[in-house]
């Protein structure tokens, strides 16, 4: 029999080249480090770095950069079995980043036909998801074809099958054709998953959504699906909401910012461990956000995952 | 104050160019004879002649085919405020038919580029569907973006305003890219329907639908937003299902019949204009049974709607 | 042995859709008839007609309409050979026409994705051409790849294999992305060309044309290969100039006008007949006038095309 | 009066990233170090760092790829009116190079929609290329539209005003739709350009030219423009042909080759500024001969092009 997974996240595989030097701008940077990087691939490796038993479904390209993704992930634990490699010649997303100042941060994308956009419905087994407790769904496969059918399909398996579905906006507008094709999926998706996490900016850019107070956007969604809706305010921390109208405010750790890349990615995989393991929704805010801590003071978003120790040092040196 | 719409419909208006010497094959046909086409077009007309306040929301081409459409439709009495012209200089999409016998009937389609599927979010207003009590939503509009994220918009504001959401499933393969998309769209559309009407196989395009029964289809179905289910059989006669559990079967009325083209629609106009005058649903069926009965029996789609009198005479006739 | 061919024509094979009722705007026309339509394809019937032994470089749609096509030729005496039907459900162009007077007529054309458009280098042998004494290429063929590159292809191979290439520079803007892409490859060919025939207004199309006078336009092009050209100005008549200095005066026939469509593959189909028939240069445009005169007093581009008694007697009628 | 140019190169700049970590394979590779790159834009450093006075017609990325690649031209002495950033967000292409041995050298290319594929004719005036005594046309600029129609006009341009017209072939498969494509129109540009340069491979490439040797493909070139053909052999060194029936053979300098690429682009460069300071065709082989030795002893294409200082010194080193 197959082994049960805790956790399937699905989309994008990318590569990272962030700047060597740094604190200034890119066009002087004369030497770039390679990552692994997308979200749902930065949550994958930091959710098996801290212990759960994780797989990806994604499309990479067939090649050198492909082959390095693959192996990166297999090293940190992840179950390969569903990355695909792309047989058209499609390349994988690249990110420079430019690091001037912990403030000026930016990035530089290659996105054009990349290989994730082209994960499609016989990429993988409905088999496969069906062995997971919980799929996670990143806002960014929806913003192209096949891709989003992929994903689309993806939640009506995990939903015809009790699989819990989280969907992680990862609203990244430049891979979107127009903000009303962003709101059209953005909503459908949040409707019918278990678990939704984003940043307030993210939520607004839902149907409906702009100029909506938290209070407003979790009324709507709990109409259908959620059950709980996680929305980050950056600085100011992070607020969940259940449904039986309980709400539950996070805290950040201060730290020493290098950049704010990767802040999403620690937390979605510091809250998401906690949950696996019992914890209440407050100590899972805290693990996340002690998890995106630890990244932002860091060089990269994939390989700085903490461990379980890190979070939980960090989480006890402020307690009291 | 706006005028109240008993109907909006949404979707595909083209053009028709109907064998005028039929009864043999197409390279033989010198002559071709032109008429409004499309479902939802069709049904637009075909309820207007019925009596319904009707509008559309469509696209055409701006050239002498998208104005014969427009004044077509107007001359019918549909409100045409929302057919807009297409300016990019696309083409209206043309069906040519093929009337070997009635038994032979098939058509050559242009589709490619056509100005229906181009029509977005940016083409109507939300107030427009909010003085509608119904809109119906045809497949077809779903099959490709920018018209696909237009459909999910509208049944979005449908939603939320309160207008009933009819889902004519209208599946016609060749405007699809594949059978995943398909069951995709067509699926999270018949979800969020109030009513939804289509034959058995294109209840068989749906997710996890092939080999299904009419009841397997409705349970799953009626899990979500759907109240009443018609599913078509054919020359077997139609089922209707409802959500507290009731099925009502419907008969046809034989005929002598030209062309099969066109019995979809004539039977959704009769349909609804039995329901919006408080018929039963039993009664409903067989207003669209009639009217499907006398367009197959005529040489086209659009021009050969009947009126409330032709349906119900054919209904009288065959009482007792 | 295989037998020798007098011309292939190259390119576009199409499907006109003439009103029925005339004298009226299209979107008042309810009938339609069908004829074979396409520059090149009308020259290869009008040149078969008189009496060539023709055959047609072509792709066609593999439906009822590229069948009819192919029929119409075969029966006009051209070899069909490589006549071929697209694979891919690509539709055959159509020609919708609106005749309002003889001074207003306008056409509305389906050219998306058109077969035409998707000739490619692999649908004929270079052996074919090997086989003909002329090859005319269509300007259209120039307008999109790959049939771009099948005619830059063709035209290689004629002049390699001492084939004669005529070019008729058959000029549609809206078959063109750019004026800039139509002076790049007008120019390109009509310099490769042996024989160059078009309207004025076409050879202003070609790349420092535009303002030129007649004897400019050829001194260019006379610079390069071509040894022939002949300027159309319409209701004034024709020009042929030739690379020794000659300069030869056409004039034309007046008729009852019923439509403008077909003057010039009528014209070029006179014209390259007496050629082949050793007629002078002076008697080949007086043939292609008259041919052209015959044409524009039809229903058809194609079927009106004129026996060479036709254009005879119409000379004749004219003399002293 | 504006100033005159020795040269403009035409077509692609780009960024080289080059591992910084080589012999091993990519996947091993962590850190890449970034270079200007692109056969014509090389050309053009090299060349102005010869002393030529030089300028590009280019289409970079608007950011900081397209800055660097900028900055960079201008700091190396070449004129950069022309070299325009996409106002439609197209990245600049990258080409990551695998070191593994000298004799085991690749590229992972990302050219997917690039800049320099959109380089159109509104990008330039025709005035600027008037300016220049010559023009070197890369075969890459002909892969695709518009960039391929530029070039063409370019061509035109050049050959209306005088201005002489180098073809480099700079044949790379991967950026072309199929062979057919680039035998057409690498064989139209060759026949149109005074001097042609490229590697036997490369003139395999054109219309009949698979299996020819270089006496072959010399004779048929020299019946249109050409006047200087020289064909690369590698490590047997290159050919010249002239017009009248000369053959002159260069030779090459043995060096320890760190990488191959990059020996084409200083080999032009080398060439053309030997011919420009009246150096004879046996002088000009072996300066280019000198800098490809230079080139590909050092890690990048760009920054490693020699001084005439360098060339020579090589020279001296190897006579007697």
């Amino acid at each position: 029999m197959m082994e049960k997974l805790d956790l399937i996240t699905f989309g994008r595989a990318a590569v990272d080249l962030n700047a060597t030097e740094y604190n200034r701008p890119m066009e002087e940077t004369m030497t770039f480090t390679k990552y692994v990087g997308g979200s749902p691939a930065n949550i994958a490796i930091g959710t098996s770095k801290l212990g759960l038993n994780v797989g990806m479904i994604a499309k990479v390209s067939d090649d050198q950069h492909g082959n390095f993704v693959i192996d990166y992930m297999k090293k940190s634990g992840v179950d390969t079995s569903y990355i695909k490699k792309d047989t058209e010649g499609r390349k994988i997303g690249l990110t420079f980043t430019e690091i001037k100042s912990p403030e000026e941060c930016s990035i530089l994308m290659y996105r054009d036909n990349a290989a994730d956009l082209y994960l499609s419905v016989s990429d993988f087994d409905d088999e496969y998801i069906k062995r997971a407790d919980t799929i996670l769904i990143s806002g960014t496969s929806l913003s192209q074809s096949p891709s989003r059918e992929a994903a689309l399909h993806a939640v009506d398996v995990a939903k015809r099958n009790g699989v819990e579905v989280i969907f992680e906006l990862d609203y990244r507008p430049y891979t979107w054709k127009s903000e009303q094709e962003s709101a059209v999926y953005m909503t459908t998706v949040a409707r019918m998953a278990d678990i939704v996490i984003g940043t307030r900016d993210e939520f607004d850019v839902m149907e409906n959504g702009e100029g909506n107070s938290d209070e407003e956007t979790v009324k709507e969604l709990f109409e259908h699906s959620p059950q709980l809706i996680v929305i980050k305010h950056g600085v100011k921390g992070s607020r969940a909401f259940t449904k039986d109208g309980e709400v539950i405010e996070g805290t950040i750790y201060e730290t020493k910012v290098l950049k704010t890349f990767g802040a999403g990615d620690s937390f979605a995989s510091g809250f998401i461990y906690a949950l696996k393991n019992d914890k209440s929704i407050k100590e899972a805010l805290q693990y996340g956000s002690a998890a995106a801590s630890i990244v932002v003071s860091k060089h990269s978003s994939s390989d700085a995952m903490p461990t379980v120790a890190d979070i939980e040092n960090l989480m006890n040196s402020h307690v009291g």
